[in-house]
């Protein structure tokens, strides 16, 4: 009862930020739709995944989890527990288990760590405990550990339903990685922890004044960008996941306390990108709950793009990326 | 027939953006109330002052006004005959006139030139053509030039009704500069002419999907401040200050096209006051349609809290400021 799995991160085009009410912030449920893309990075090292080994077994005698060879503890552990309970119920299973999970590119700070590793988690535990379930269903089991991590499950671009109850809160692929031409250049500009995780800053978004409004106009977002990526419109999906990224920030610096995610070198990749969008070549940012700015260009403006905005004060490095597959199942276990 | 005048700038502590139905607008009434500060600079030449002579002359075939050295045309010129045509017309006079004035500190640069300028303008053109009227009257005709200007005509605290009409939308003192115990320091990152006049951004306000809140908080803001500022309530004061000011970068920055007035010092500045915050010393930001920052705080703070943000990256200069006195007339005449 041991098996492993690869996920890969995302990037959310139209995201979700804040609690719901208590029921559904239990079950983690996002307040409005949401898309993504799923990265694969183009740098030695650096795919942008998630490799997770999951066992479970009567030699242990209580659950444990490793990230990157950190035991987790608390609150963390916890999370892990919440997808893995409800795996273990399904399958009439109640042995514990071990898990271990490593990242090729830095945790929790603001690049969606969690996304790629609770699909990975998901995936090699429900293969761990020999079930059989549609990827859409699997991927209400990974929400609960983290809501964009529902959209990891799925290769390409992705749209995840907030339906309103466990089962209806599920993730579909909208295309696959080479049926609609969007990669990303991101610009990392701190690589480490943030200082607000995004857990404690959701809890904040309902003291902002436009918190209600965010909501409902990125619900109409995730509608207008799914009908975009379909119709092969570029410009519409990268216009509108710049607006959405924009309209959350607002939400996060108006709450109280305001939420600041924004470095200096931050806003000098969002005015280069304006810049250089000016200037013809098509390119949008979008920006997750941290400093780092994700690039978004043809694949063909890629290179130029990664090289404009490398040269800025303060980005200390620059990864390029494609839109990647689906998680999967693999047999290279980590213990 | 000739007169001068010396009006100090303000700074707003709840301020207004964007444009009203089109009648409102033609008057340059605000959508909502706002409250300020009239500065009162502490540097050697930088009183934050302008100082305007006007005269009306048969000896004058047009209408000429000079700001700083440089004929003004156009839409400049046409602001600035707004408010002399309406004295004009209610002196019953008709003769041209020839204005110049002269700013001690950057025009146009988000540091409220056009306040001092036209509150010195009305001053200096009611008294030239020997005009008798409240303040308050006053007040109203200022604004036929910048809504903002309204405020400088007095000195210390500053309420502007939005009104609704010509006659109501007025300014009136809270408090005299004494009677109120705030100070802020100007930390100057651009000298130069903003790339988007406050003119052509408060046209895409309402395109930002959080307009009209902003415009319901800060009519509320305007009264919690007011009432904050007769109680000696400093904290109210500042904290809802730099709310305020923060709802409208967000409508700025979410506005199409997109307004982003900040530069990356004037995000190092923010984040430096809220340390400070944190760390005890009481002080708040606030920033108009520049990337200059005004950091508020108690007068016996304002040399420490200079001398934070004076070694901050970007940070040009700081010029340090207290509350200003009433526009004055003055027989000291520019030509």
């Amino acid at each position: 009862m041991k098996a492993s799995a690869i996920a890969f991160s995302n990037i959310a085009l139209v995201k979700y930020w804040g609690r719901s009410a208590e029921e559904r912030s239990a079950l983690n449920i996002p307040l409005n739709d949401t898309v993504s893309m799923t990265k694969y990075g183009l740098v030695d090292g650096i795919c942008l995944q998630s490799h997770t080994t999951v066992e479970f077994s009567e030699q242990y005698d209580q659950d444990t989890a490793v990230l990157n060879s950190n035991p987790l503890r608390g609150s963390r552990i916890d999370r892990i527990r919440r997808v893995i309970d409800a795996l273990r119920e399904l399958a009439g299973i109640e042995l514990k288990f071990m898990m271990q999970s490593r990242n090729d590119f830095p945790t929790m700070a603001g690049l969606a760590s969690s996304a790629s590793g609770f699909a990975a988690l998901g995936l090699a535990a429900a293969s761990a405990l020999g079930l059989t379930m549609s990827r859409e269903k699997l991927s209400s089991y990974v929400r609960l550990g983290s809501g964009s991590a529902a959209r990891s499950v799925f290769g390409g671009f992705v749209y995840l339903y907030q339906g309103g109850s466990h089962e209806t809160a599920y993730a579909e692929k909208i295309c696959s990685c080479d049926e609609f031409d969007m990669s990303v250049a991101i610009a990392i500009i701190d690589e480490n922890e943030k200082p607000v995780s995004s857990e404690e800053g959701h809890a904040t978004a309902h003291s902002s004044p436009f918190n209600d409004i965010r909501i409902i106009k990125s619900q109409q977002q995730a509608e207008i960008v799914r009908k975009a990526i379909l119709e092969n419109d570029f410009t519409t999906v990268g216009r509108t996941a710049e607006e959405n990224c924009k309209y959350m920030h607002a939400v996060m610096m108006t709450s109280d306390p305001p939420l600041f995610y924004w470095s200096p070198a931050t806003l000098n990749v969002m005015k280069t990108i304006m810049k250089l969008r000016s200037a013809g070549m098509e390119c949008y940012f979008t920006i997750d709950a941290g400093p780092n700015v994700h690039c978004l260009c043809h694949r063909s403006d890629l290179e130029s793009v990664a090289r404009e905005i490398s040269g800025i004060d303060g980005v200390q490095r620059v990864v390029p990326a494609v839109a990647g597959k689906d998680a999967f199942v693999t047999d290279e276990h980590l213990f």
